[in-house]
């Protein structure tokens, strides 16, 4: 965490990856954030994966850092409290992320009747209102068609990172900061949506493939493995370890090419090829198949502890593949990444946690906050947000319209 | 665009897709930008896809709206010029984007000393500042290792969307947007670096998957295109369209279970396996293998024309798997997409263009600026921002320090 926006505390009313991700980046970066989420846990308070006491880890992740609040949505009055949460006075206050559906208590038009210069970011399905989700929005924008081996000719590989999602928790993230300064200066509110399908559509103009089409009339073909418009793929070494290796640029072509003794080689193929390896990245995607021929035999011949010096005095850019809990027992530790920290999570779960992605050159970081129990601050936030009196809280508790943690422990 | 950022003005002297796209995303919310590239171009300058006439479709894509300015950064007088550009000052400005090393002409102390409150944002590759791209910290941190059929076994498969490249750019941009909102409380400059590796570690740790790891052990298994944790797939219609279909809460799912008429069939498949398969996403991913067969068969009975109705009045979540060719010509395009706009780009290219991700409710958009030529708005740029008279300008058109537009057309 970094105390650069202590001024701004973030409302959310939201499940799932992105909407949640949006807020926990603006809390590594200083805001508070307080969450509600119904009675018993919200449509995510479950998601996989799960310790073996039923905690979702998943929740966890996206969660860590969160103030807490349960509320029974199911009654009015549990929504008109989620509204005033949302809703409450003050400058750096007013902002709300969610992924409620557009109309309906949440709706920005009804905070904005709570608090004219209300800001509200909505993450969506598709712009037009209608649902997606990240796998679908993937399978409309056509990345898994291009996305694996040649051999799969026509079916599609879905990736599995949740990218739509992630980048659409960032974009709203940014659009969130953008009119909250633009409201410093008019008074302004703002109601903002960022559909996934939005982000996916655009995110396809933005890389040139929607003039590709218009233009030229083709699209990047299925080439498994293989970087497109440079070189780059996977190669397996004498002892078994695949790495990735990419050359996108001058530099990085002539450091392989050097690292792996490959000047003579290269040199008789341009000769034959009449073309020059170095300045071109694209002369190397068109060649690839006389390419990775030559420097798949010159990693086969070596093993991982023989090519790592040489591949550092190189400057060559390249990488092991790791599984999942390879990465994480090797990366994702205090000792091994300045990201990360030993932090005790709600059921005795202790396990490193990142802190926020950017690093402050002058700043030390904090050790990121663990995941609430739901329903943690429920209290504390009714007294210190809405100035709620004991008695007043304890009636709430009574009439079931809000919960502390003792129920869900 | 929208104008939400217009007294912001971000120089960006960067390459690839990282940084250009982090100033592109706050140019589409209204800051001006001005990037500065080599004579001739930078290392992405002739990036793939490519026009006929050789112009980079994804230089364009990252770089329409921004202003362009060409200056010799192999003289040291070409390199002071970038120098002053990124920390003119005034309010708002001192906003400098790159990809350029930690140490150099650009590094933020040699900032630091023209403007000690400037703002620089590096994105890198690796946080201890060792080479890495895209691809190569999708290897590192495990995703190609669980995406793609289970018959890969232990071999990787890339998912072609630089997903960590764009985290990264939205990252920078969130950061930069947070510590510009610093610096006018506290006057404070700040050295932001965002490299590559390090989302995608805090990616894995906030997804629940460095807990997972940790605390139980495993990881989540390769389950081709199934979505993990819930129920999710894609699947054949009569008419031979593949779609994705996906149902993570309760309401999906009994939306789809009706939609396909699967009501009796589902029942007895919870009798017999003594589960409940609406309340509970990861008993749906438990028995997939029981409900996949039943969901292919009853969409394979069934026609697109047939399931877009009915899956409408369910609510079921699905898209049809298009191509990048198909997602171009059905959904980036004005008629059927508010984010585009048909936009006249260098070289005569007319094609759709996306503005900005985030839709504001109240507010008219814009359209989208067009890419500019290389070295375009050098002569406008030095006689505003750095204040050169037209000898001025001159003299460094004669020494080769600076070019315009004409060189490079």
């Amino acid at each position: 965490m970094y105390a650069l926006l202590n001024d701004l505390r973030i409302v959310e009313g939201a499940s799932f990856i992105a909407a949640p991700s949006c807020a926990l980046h603006l809390l590594q970066l200083g805001a508070e954030v307080i969450r509600f989420d119904q009675v018993g846990g919200g449509p995510d308070f479950r998601r996989w994966p799960l310790a073996a006491d039923g905690q979702s880890l998943y929740w966890q992740g996206l969660n860590k850092g969160k103030k807490s609040v349960a509320l029974d949505l199911r009654q009015s009055e549990g929504r008109e409290l989620a509204v005033r949460l949302a809703t409450a006075p003050g400058p750096g206050r007013g902002l709300f992320v969610t992924n409620y559906p557009v109309r309906g208590f949440l709706s920005h038009d009804n905070l904005a009747t709570h608090r004219a210069d209300m800001i509200s970011v909505r993450v969506m399905g598709w712009e037009d209102g209608s649902t997606a989700l990240d796998y679908t929005v993937n399978a409309g924008v056509g990345y898994p068609l291009v996305t694996g081996p040649e051999s799969m000719g026509g079916e599609p590989v879905n990736h599995v990172l949740p990218a739509w999602d992630l980048l659409a928790g960032t974009h709203a993230a940014i659009a969130l900061l953008a009119a909250e300064r633009h409201r410093q200066v008019s008074g302004e509110g703002q109601e903002i949506r960022v559909p996934l399908g939005d982000v996916g559509l655009a995110t396809l103009g933005h890389l040139g493939q929607v003039a590709e089409a218009v233009v030229l009339g083709t699209q990047r073909p299925r080439v498994g493995n293989d970087l497109y418009g440079a070189f780059g793929r996977d190669f397996l070494t004498a002892d078994g370890v695949r790495l990735m290796i990419v050359a996108i640029t001058a530099r990085q072509w002539t450091g392989l090419v050097g690292a792996l003794g490959l000047d003579a080689a290269m040199a008789r193929l341009e000769q034959e090829l009449g073309v020059a390896l170095a300045p071109d990245e694209g002369v190397r995607y068109l060649h690839r198949d006389r390419l990775n021929p030559l420097v798949a035999e010159a990693v086969a011949a070596r093993s991982v502890a023989q090519l790592e010096p040489v591949f550092a005095a190189n400057g060559v850019c390249w990488e092991p593949y790791r599984t999942p809990l390879e990465a994480a027992a090797q990366r994702c530790t205090p000792q091994a990444s300045a990201l990360y920290r030993d932090v005790e999570h709600p059921g005795g779960l202790r396990y490193p946690t990142p802190g926020a992605t950017a690093t402050l050159a002058g700043r030390p970081r904090e050790t990121p906050g663990r995941a609430p129990r739901l329903g943690e601050h429920t209290d504390e936030v009714l007294a210190q947000v809405l100035g709620l009196a004991d008695h007043e809280i304890g009636r709430l508790h009574d009439r079931g319209l809000v919960a502390g943690p003792a129920q869900d422990a």
